[in-house]
């Protein structure tokens, strides 16, 4: 509990954050009390720790460097392109330090590797308890949250079993540490994703798990509230994706206009050029038109339906695959359910179209006598597009995925997209068949 | 570590889950050994529990329910109904338990008081270390992930502080528990949002926090790992929100057709009525159409574009609003940047639909006579798209959100539908303006 003028403080320049400059907050971090300081800076992504240290002095950019546990160092550091500037940060981390960071950048940042810290209790199995206690502790340098569990390791690093400072407490006099320790240890592969460890965490119920090479080295510990992290800023990169646009990586309201629109402008312009074969479709059917502008009328409604349907089977499948539900193996069950689900959601919108037009027909005589043509065709085209843009969206990620690239870029829009043409060819082909000889 | 044969058929009942019936879950769980068969039971969600612990014989029910700790049973009592199929459950735990788990069913399961465990460690100010160690060693049905806190209370709960087994170790002799408890704790209040809460985890880089209601009376303790599965159910729940369908709240293979059917048909077929306007606004237009065929071959491009901008804003308000970046009274600014970010996207993509008619114009004489007309219709008409479908798109979940609703539910196919009518409009009566006397 922080004295109440000082959280006070703290709490209004949380509150003005996002509206300062850089240099601004650079500034308020000086005026709070070191502990409320430190407080707002922890809370602060990796990216934006980044750019307080950049307008700092150099001899206060050291001590704000080294309040960060190397994981958390590592992650900053991460946001520096490796050269001349990420070495200068490097060189004000004191000798140990610097070397941990420096093997935790060696990791990916989204793997388990990455995500963990290098520093954890240890001890050797022929200690005796007493021992044991005297030396935990000496052992200071030891990140608390990673402190609940000791790992019990020989000369060599390998991880042979875990205890708890409760089973210290509680063992029989004269045990030695093999005696009390569990064998049966939760381990993380140092190159596992994230994804999977946030799970081994939810089917482990432990709050750290000691991460090892291929030969059972132990690297280090990652923590659930690394994982915390991990796992939202994941969500936001995909939801980001999903909506059309490149990830941000910066807070909404905090990342300069440019940048934003940068990121927002690619995407947005890629898709324009593949939308431009609409006109090209549409212009291959300009005669129909002519002869039939009715048709015209119904083209929006029949394209947004197959974009919206593989809208829908895109974010279903993206999220699944990012939960791990669906692995790359299963796209042939996916498949199969979403032929049926499109055909079935393409059948139900068929018919609401289908009554739509004889209701007008009934009320205004809109569509003339042909009425039932054009019915039969809306309704037709609809159940070819929803079933064909169900498909699309589904199997899209499959496809990123295998090519190696993010699923998470089968956008709702990329989808609408790939669809708008298709569902045009559907609509006029649709259309040709049934009106031929009467509007056509 | 489990020994390699049990491993294996583990991994194999878990590699075939998603495809087993109910029924076949709930045998393979037996022919499990325990040990195994509860790590594969933790794993699963609370729903998914529920359905499991279904099928199974009654007496056997029992004993899988009460292997879980009470947070977690308190999450698969809220997938039943409340009547008499949760009383019945509820029946089966044991008596303290079963308070535990009925006060917090009181709590909603996204609020701190609906995450927490109501099982923690607990010591009074006055007692010697040595007493607060043997007090320790009795207490056994705490929670080992929660207990590597020990929360400091008074006769009335009130909370006073916490210590580390770590102080309890390093304590001088002779201390008491006030003596090393540390005073600055910090808290949670039971009626907190998960996303706060997950931001406090952050910033605290504590593993553990307490849980307390208005008068500082300790309720229990978050852990981080119930926070890891919080934030992601979260975040599939807003994505497939986003993709346009309802949560489906179950793993993508698992759930059954009918009921995925009714999560997306009930959406898509709300959007198609909306979509319906399109139809209208078309024929509103018919007249225009019928004399200048050229207008319709760019309604796909415009109004699609309009989707594709609103889809972005969308996403990235509901994300930032999900996260607490973007708080409700922040909409002012908001639109103030996606007015700019609207205009600039917009003459984006009306420059390159311009320069796109005239290189067609160049190249197969597409357009007539009068190719420079509908060129600055298509862009100007492309500036005014765009902007109104930014606007849109970041203004909705503020709307939803002021109005009470989930501001997720501003799909990107909700956009899109809200766009293509107004989009509609503004093209025509840009033509109508620009073309007036000429081609109209």
């Amino acid at each position: 509990m922080t004295p109440p003028d000082d959280a006070l403080s703290e709490s209004e320049l949380r509150e003005a954050w996002p509206a300062l400059s850089n240099r601004e907050r650079a500034e308020g971090l000086k005026v709070l009390p070191r502990a409320a300081a430190e407080d707002l800076f922890f809370t602060l992504g990796a990216r934006e720790q980044e750019r307080v240290l950049r307008d700092l002095p150099a001899d206060e950019r050291r001590t704000w460097l080294r309040v960060l546990p190397p994981d958390d160092a590592a992650d900053l550091l991460q946001q520096v392109p490796a050269g001349p500037g990420r070495e200068g940060l490097l060189a004000l981390l004191d000798e140990p330090t610097r070397h941990e960071v420096e093997a935790l950048l060696a990791y990916q940042q989204d793997r388990a590797g990455g995500l963990m810290s290098p520093r954890f209790g240890r001890l050797r199995p022929e200690m005796s308890i007493a021992e044991a206690l005297t030396y935990l502790r000496q052992q200071t340098r030891v990140k608390v949250a990673a402190s609940f569990y000791v790992y019990v390791l020989d000369p060599a690093q390998t991880l042979l079993g875990v205890v708890s400072f409760r089973d210290l407490l509680t063992a029989p006099a004269g045990a030695r540490v093999q005696d009390v320790m569990s064998k049966d240890v939760v381990t993380v592969d140092s190159q596992l994703g994230q994804v999977e460890v946030a799970r081994l965490f939810r089917s482990s119920r432990r709050l750290a798990l000691p991460v090892i090479d291929k030969s059972r080295h132990m690297q280090g510990v990652v923590t659930a509230d690394d994982i915390v992290d991990a796992v939202s800023e994941d969500a936001t990169s995909d939801i980001q994706k999903l909506g059309g646009s490149e990830e941000l990586g910066e807070p909404y309201l905090q990342i300069g206009f440019t940048r934003m629109f940068r990121k927002r402008a690619g995407w947005l312009s890629a898709l324009f050029l593949g939308e431009m074969l609409t006109a090209t479709a549409m212009g291959f059917f300009e005669k129909e038109i002519d002869k039939a502008v009715v048709l015209a009328l119904f083209v929006p409604l029949i394209i947004s339906s197959g974009g919206n349907s593989g809208s829908q089977a895109t974010s279903l499948v993206i999220r699944a695959m990012a939960l791990g539900e669906v692995k790359l193996r299963d796209w042939f069950r996916v498949v199969g359910r979403e032929i049926f689900a499109g055909l079935a959601l393409g059948a139900t919108l068929g018919c609401i179209g289908f009554v739509r037009i004889l209701l007008w027909q009934k009320a205004f005589h809109t569509y003339g006598q042909h009425y039932l043509l054009i019915g039969f065709t809306v309704g037709a085209s609809l159940i070819g597009v929803v079933t064909f843009g169900t498909l699309a969206g589904s199997l899209l990620p499959f496809i990123l995925r295998r090519l190696g690239f993010d699923p998470a870029s089968a956008s709702a829009p990329f989808v609408a997209t790939l669809v708008d043409v298709t569902g045009l060819i559907i609509y006029f082909t649709t259309a040709s068949a049934i009106m031929r000889g009467t509007l056509l």
